[in-house]
């Protein structure tokens, strides 16, 4: 029996990636799309990949009852809304950060507070590599953010195995202009934005809370903006207390993930594609992973790369959504990328 | 009951996208996957979107008896080893340009002639759009080059409802780099390739040859290398000999392609995307087609966009084949592409 | 003695780039940058290009007295400033469309209508190739617009030598982003416009009544933005009524070009760079213009490139007030271009 | 009275590049360029920018007598040439690593030794902004490598104020494709490298021994190949043992680099180009210096942009040459870069 599914906020562009999602899996079908600015539109006017949908935005004043609600929406706003957003629906999966820390002094410190910070112990957060048990189920669940994802998923089997400590680990990130969403100013016109290597968060970024909270480790974070739409890719050097080998990181890394549906290892041997790269997994649910030893500087380079439109955001929110409607964990994101594929 | 596949040239691009779609088919499995350079290499080892699959390359003299056999090599490979693929596979489906002619006379003006004019009677050519029912059933099928399709899928709605007729039609052409396949010399180096603005075949393209038979129409064609991995775009322009309205535009449209399932029209209207454009159709299998009335000029602008490794080539050929075995028309062809996407 | 010279709008891209040229020009020192949006900063704040720039935008309501004023607004701004303008300077260079055409009639067909029709017998159009004398001790000048140059600079070798006639040429054009100027909507985007194949101006551009003003031939435009920041290429498609040869056709570009300090003929040859390339010129005032002969369909391709920001608006002004201010004609205007380059 | 020069590699693209900068140089006139696989064609051939040239490639067997003489060879071939290079000039600057670091032993460690080890100590490494006194008059220059000059330049002020100390720091580089030069292989093929962030050298690349000879510090150092075709861009990640405040490190730049022609500070403030940014130096000698400190994680991110072609090779190699021969540090050097550009 298929479940129905709204999109909130789903002119944007997360919006309309979990559209297409919805639009092909088996178990959801997506029945409300809403959007303020384009209104009474078909959604194929701002997406024109899903062309031959008959699906209309709706005014997000009138929610529709559904068995699954995601909310798309800029940060703030699902705090807010959050109980006309529960009271349309059995599950909501919010996609902003405003559900994703623990606690009301984390959004004190990183961001501008919070309006209910009653319903945080409640909320789920779903990388569902740290937390898949705790989404399974859940009615509330924050999907994580695509920079943490990267960071997360890059370095969790050298902490999990013991191999990093207490010392600093630098998280040097690379991103697509998607990452900004729909909209933006003059910094996201094409003719800026081209082809940058640009440190848009040199210090700073809120997802650095996020990453420490779930990976428990202090990281000093850098974002830069580089050219492609879709696509994250996370480089994170650490420097262990002890040397550790290249046997010992396979064996961290192979552990973290044997059973991951949505990570492969890639980490050497030969070819063009040796380690993570945005490229090999853009319109793909996979993020990948792998690392790089340096034993002169006594350092792990540890790697990540994902589609930041799937796994660090629709697709991350279907996943969660599978767990917590029991579905098969990878329904409706067994696509598989392309190759060769240009700036994805 | 699952058929089996072979691809012959598998470690090229369009070789690798055949596997991608293969491996997604629900009536199809791909059991064998050649490549002289690459042989014993497994198929993620170029193909790194492909990583999951378990399946390695062999050497193309060895072939499997297979249900269908799809040759992705370059031009001139398959009219020689024609015999050994046939005595391989009950169906041959060739994506190069050695079987898409019915002459010799053609290959000997636009080619170095050909080895077996004597199997060009019997080979059906592959635009599902322009031959669907001489491809049912086929055992030769020759699948439409990329430029070939994205010109005539523009103009045969013009063509089959009599509003060009004897005058000149320009088709000027922009395509991806993926067309030249992998390798490659100077000229498709990353610096010499990227941000171009190529008229690469300003004069002479052998697709014109192909153009021409299956439109039943004679055009003036340019191919201009842009910036886009996959992808191609031909503007087509045509000055009927009679004043043409936007209604009769819409009509001739429409009636050509009411019932296609891999065709939408694309005609103006608001928003970003009015026309056809290679990024709305990126990753798919669809073709964008559409026009634009210039009354003072007398001139209608035929447009077209498509996915040069899908409706171009590998996608192509799977619909080809699909028809050949009397499958869904659509299996496995059903993604829907991205927004947003970058240079595809 | 160095003359001295103002920039209203110069927090635009054209703008910005007229600031650079007369930074780095003998004769001219650039005294007064305005701008609305940007007022009281340095001029480095918006171009990074000039942070050693000791010169901070000033507010256009107050215009110092300069020997050159350059105007670098909005469609429609020039035409109703224009008297401010000529009080502030001995000569006005208009960037802008307003002083193009010679008559109200073509701005009432073409444009919203025109402010001041008795200035525009007395306006100098400013594509030197075609009126250099005209440009000469001009105080009106109107700096010819990029398509228009890209489009007549290839076809007026065919014009001049009666190669050409009464038939319909097509002129094919792809742009960069900087021609949408700074600002811009949603089409202009990063996650939007990258990648593009986008048929923006299919039909009714603007810039075809300035072509068949100055080159005295009809033709049918179409307009497609492409994947780069600058740059502009024409390709252009005619079919002259008598065959002609190859040696014809050298004939009429050496004909028209061979004293031209701007202009490069590139017509085939070996190598990676045959024809005209906007990556060829780009950051530099040159254009390139070639041709290819197709016998076969009795076509000429005639082919263009420039950097819009420089032979199609900047470099082109600059060209102009050198003209005007009886300097060298290259002053200022001799940079050659780099290899390899981006998407330029 | 000009000096002559010759380029010997001149066929590549840094080659290329000397010939750009020395035929617009006031001081010299290029009057040899060399290249095995393009002899006897123009320039302008290889190099569409300078097709104005009046330059044939010549054989490298056959050396001029010249002043200087470049050599823009692969790493071995100066250090096997180098009498016949000094035989042929009073002065030799050499752009590959042959010459740069001091000791045979560190070429045992990091390249595959030296030839002529006897020669290292009468090097002078050519960053200027390190070693300006070592180069003036010098007869044998070793201009530095790009990413190398990207680490110092971005670190030098920290070191030189005792800023850092023995901790690691990190270095993280991202550079655009000309680096890798002209040819290639399939990587380099422009639908594998277009769009990319490829961690092409994670660990163990050459440089880190030219930046910690340079520098004086031991650095982690990784790089990147990010879509663009000039540029590189360092960001470093260090963290100091003591506090710093940010007026602590604005006096250790401004100290570092007030005198400096090719240094501009950017770090903060307002607009798009806050930081140091490859595009607004893109074409330009300037390399763009900055920082920004995260007190919460006590880190200072250095950071620096450079055009790679440019202050990272080509036009280091002319500073450094007008250094050697007396003449204005800046002669040839003075272009400004341009705004807007898209992927240099």
């Amino acid at each position: 029996m298929t479940r129905t599914a709204s999109v909130v906020g789903a002119s944007g562009f997360t919006g309309g990636e979990l559209l297409r999602l919805l639009d092909g899996h088996p178990e959801f079908e997506p029945v409300q799309a809403t959007s303020r600015s384009a209104t009474r539109k078909t959604v194929g006017h701002v997406h024109p990949n899903l062309r031959h949908l008959d699906l209309r935005f709706s005014d997000p004043g009138e929610l529709e009852s559904v068995d699954v609600l995601f909310a798309a929406t800029p940060h703030g706003v699902s705090m807010e809304q959050i109980d006309r957003f529960r009271g349309a629906a059995e599950r909501v999966v919010d996609l902003s950060a405003d559900f994703r820390l623990p606690t009301e002094a984390q959004y004190d410190e990183w961001y501008d507070g919070h309006d209910r910070p009653d319903l945080l112990p409640e909320s789920e957060y779903a990388l569902p590599e740290v937390n898949r048990e705790g989404v399974r189920d859940a009615t509330l669940v924050a999907s994580g953010g695509c920079n943490a994802t990267a960071a997360i998923l890059a370095l969790k089997p050298l902490v999990d195995a013991g191999l990093v400590g207490d010392e600093r680990v630098v998280v040097d990130v690379k991103v697509g202009s998607s990452e900004g969403g729909a909209g933006g100013g003059d910094a996201s016109s094409h003719a800026e934005r081209s082809g940058v290597v640009r440190p848009y968060a040199a210090t700073g970024h809120r997802h650095e809370a996020e990453i420490e909270e779930y990976l428990g480790l202090s990281v000093a974070f850098t974002a830069h903006a580089v050219e492609m739409t879709r696509g994250a890719a996370a480089t994170c050097h650490a420097f262990p207390d002890e040397p550790v080998s290249t046997g010992d990181l396979w064996s961290a890394y192979r552990e973290a993930y044997e059973d991951e549906p949505f990570v492969r290892l890639v980490a050497g041997g030969g070819g063009v594609y040796r380690y993570p790269e945005p490229k090999a997994v853009a319109g793909s649910n996979y993020a990948e992973v792998g690392f790089a030893l340096d034993p002169g500087n006594g350092r792990v380079v540890a790697l990540s790369a994902i589609d930041n439109m799937m796994k660090g955001s629709a697709g991350q929110a279907v996943h969660a959504a599978n767990l917590a409607c029991g579905f098969e964990e990878t329904a409706g994101l067994d696509a598989t990328g392309f190759h060769p594929v240009g700036a994805p």
